[in-house]
C-alpha cells in the first residue's frame, strides 16, 4: 500500500448495464483508459460514482469486477461508507482485504444534527471493527450533500486515537477557506480537494492532490493542469476548467458528466443514471453539449 | 391484509444487545406490551426505530425475528427505504413476503435537490421490481431529516399509474398545513402524521392516525388520546403531551426516548444507542428524567 495517496485521483463515473445494474467491464476498461491518459488512481463509488444509489453487494462486487479484470488494487480508493455502520464496517473491511489503497468514508449521513461524540464514536468503532492494520483511512467532508460535516475536532480526537490508520480527508465542501483550516492543523493527513480549481492553491498550501470528477472527462488536461499546479503555468488550464464548471452548473451534475462522457466516447450507454438520478431530458442534453463546445474545453474531445 | 393502516400506530425504538446488534426478543416483549397498551400495530425501523442505522441484513432479521416471537404481521408496518433503491427492493420484497401490513418507505436520500422524475422513478421502479400486487406503499415524508421532501404531483403520478399499491403517506414533517393539503388533495390515501398534538385536527379532516414515537412511552394516554380525538374530550391529554414535548425539544430526540423508556420499564438496556447516535450523559439524563417528573404526565409510570 503506498504511504499516502497523492496526485491526480478520479472519482469515476459508474456505466449501468440493461438492468441498470453497475457495468464492470465498462467501468474497468474507463478506469485502465483513465490510467492511460496519466491518472493516479480512481476513487470507486463515490459521490461522483452514485455510490450511495447502490447496494452493499454491488459495490462489493463492483470492486471485485474491476480487479478482476486487472486494475491495480493499489490504485484504488474504494468509497466504503453508508447510513448504516454494519454496512459501512463490512464493506471497508473488504476493501482493506482487497488490498485497496485506501477507503473514503463519509460520515454516517441520514441523520442530522449529529454530536461530535457520535461522529468521533462512528469511526471509532469502524476503525476497532475492522480491527486491521492495513486500513487508510480518509474522511469524506461533503456537506453539500451529506448535511453532516466532519468537524476538525473530531477529526483531531481521531487522529490522536488512531495515528497512522487516520490517513486522509477527501473534501469536497468546496470552501477553500475550509480547506486552508484543515492543512493549517492537520499537516501530518493527506488533504486532496474535490473542487478542481483550487487544486493549485492546495498543493502550494501543502495539500496532497485532488480526487475530482472532471478527470472523467477531461484525464489529460487534469494531468497537466495538476502537474503545471506544481511546476508552473496552470493559468491557462485554470481558466479553461473554471469555465467548464460555470456552464456545468446549471445542470444537474451528475447527469450532465454522464451525457458529456457518453459523447466524448460515442457510447450512449454511459447516459444511464440510477433513480434518484435521471438521464437529462433530450433538449436539455443537447443544450448542454453545445454549451461544452462553446468553451473550447472540446480540443480534447477524440483525445481523452 | 387490512384494507389501511388507521388508527394508534407506534414507531417503535430498537433495543440494542452487548454488541450493539438489535435486540429481537426485548423488542418483541416491547411489542406485545404496547399491544397489551391498546397500540394498534408498529412501525418497525422508521426513523424513530434508528432503521437507516442498520445493515439491509439486520432489518431482514429484526422483521423476522419479531414475527417468529408471535408478533402479527398484519400489525406491523415495514420501514424499508435505503439510500440504494436495489436494498430498498429487497427489503419491500422481504416484507411483502412476510405478510407485513405495509411497507414505508423513504425517498432516496443521499442525493438533495432531486426531480420529481427521479423521485417518481424511484418509488416507480421499486414498484414494478417488487412486482407483488400485495404490496401496500406508504410513502414516508420527513424532510427535515431526509431533506428530500415528497413533492405532491409526485404521489399524484404514482397514484395514477399504480392504484391500489400506493395507499397512503406517513407525514412527519411537522408542518399540519402540509397534512392539510395531503388530506385536501389524496382523500383515497390514509394519511397519518407523526407529530402527536396534530392527532385531534387530523382525524378531523380525514386522517387515519398517528404513527408516532411517543406511544413507546405512554401507549395508554395516546390510545386515550387518539380515541378522545374521535370522540371528544381529548384537551387535557392534548395539553399533556405538548408540554412532554416542549420539554423533549431541549434534548437528542432518540437519546431521551430511550433514557426515559429505560426509567419507565427499569430496564437500563433501552439506553443503548448506534451511532452516530449516542446515549445522553449522566447529568443530561438526569435532568430530562427529572424534567419529565415535573410534567405531570408520569401519572402513568407503572402501568405503560
Amino acid at each position: 500500500m503506498p504511504d499516502r495517496i497523492r496526485g491526480l485521483w478520479c472519482a469515476t463515473l459508474t456505466p449501468l448495464g440493461a438492468a441498470g445494474e453497475p457495468d464492470h467491464a465498462r467501468l474497468a476498461a474507463h478506469v485502465t483508459r483513465l490510467f492511460g491518459a496519466g491518472v493516479d488512481g480512481i476513487a470507486l463509488f463515490g459521490t461522483t460514482g452514485e455510490g450511495q444509489s447502490f447496494s452493499m453487494a454491488e459495490r462489493r462486487a463492483g470492486l471485485d469486477g474491476v480487479l478482476a479484470r486487472g486494475v491495480s488494487a493499489e490504485r484504488v480508493i474504494a468509497g466504503t461508507g453508508c447510513a448504516a455502520l454494519t454496512e459501512t464496517i463490512e464493506l471497508t473491511r473488504h476493501a482493506v482485504t482487497a488490498g485497496c489503497a485506501a477507503a473514503l468514508v463519509l460520515p454516517p449521513f441520514f441523520f442530522k444534527g449529529i454530536s461530535d461524540d457520535g461522529l468521533y464514536a462512528s469511526y471509532a468503532r469502524l476503525i476497532d471493527r475492522v480491527g486491521d492494520a492495513r486500513l487508510k483511512l480518509y474522511l469524506y467532508h461533503i456537506p453539500q450533500v451529506t448535511e453532516v460535516p466532519i468537524a476538525h475536532d473530531v477529526i483531531a480526537r481521531l487522529l490522536e486515537r488512531y495515528p497512522g490508520v487516520v490517513a486522509g480527508i477527501k473534501d469536497s465542501g468546496g470552501d477553500f477557506q475550509h480547506t486552508r483550516r484543515l492543512l493549517a492543523r492537520f499537516g501530518e493527513l493527506a488533504i486532496l480537494v474535490g473542487h478542481e480549481p483550487h487544486l493549485p492553491t492546495a498543493l502550494a498550501e501543502g495539500g496532497a492532490g485532488t480526487i475530482c470528477g472532471i478527470a472523467n472527462l477531461y484525464p489529460r488536461l487534469m494531468r497537466r493542469f495538476h502537474d503545471r499546479s506544481l511546476g508552473g503555468g496552470y493559468e491557462e488550464d485554470l481558466q479553461r476548467i473554471e469555465t467548464f464548471i460555470a456552464r456545468l452548473e446549471r445542470y444537474p451534475l451528475l447527469a450532465a458528466f454522464k451525457a458529456l462522457l457518453a459523447d466524448l466516447t460515442a457510447d450512449q450507454a454511459w447516459e444511464a443514471l440510477r433513480p434518484p438520478l435521471v438521464p437529462l431530458a433530450a433538449a436539455q442534453r443537447r443544450g448542454w453539449i453545445a454549451a461544452v463546445a462553446e468553451t473550447g474545453i472540446v480540443a480534447e474531445r477524440g483525445t481523452t
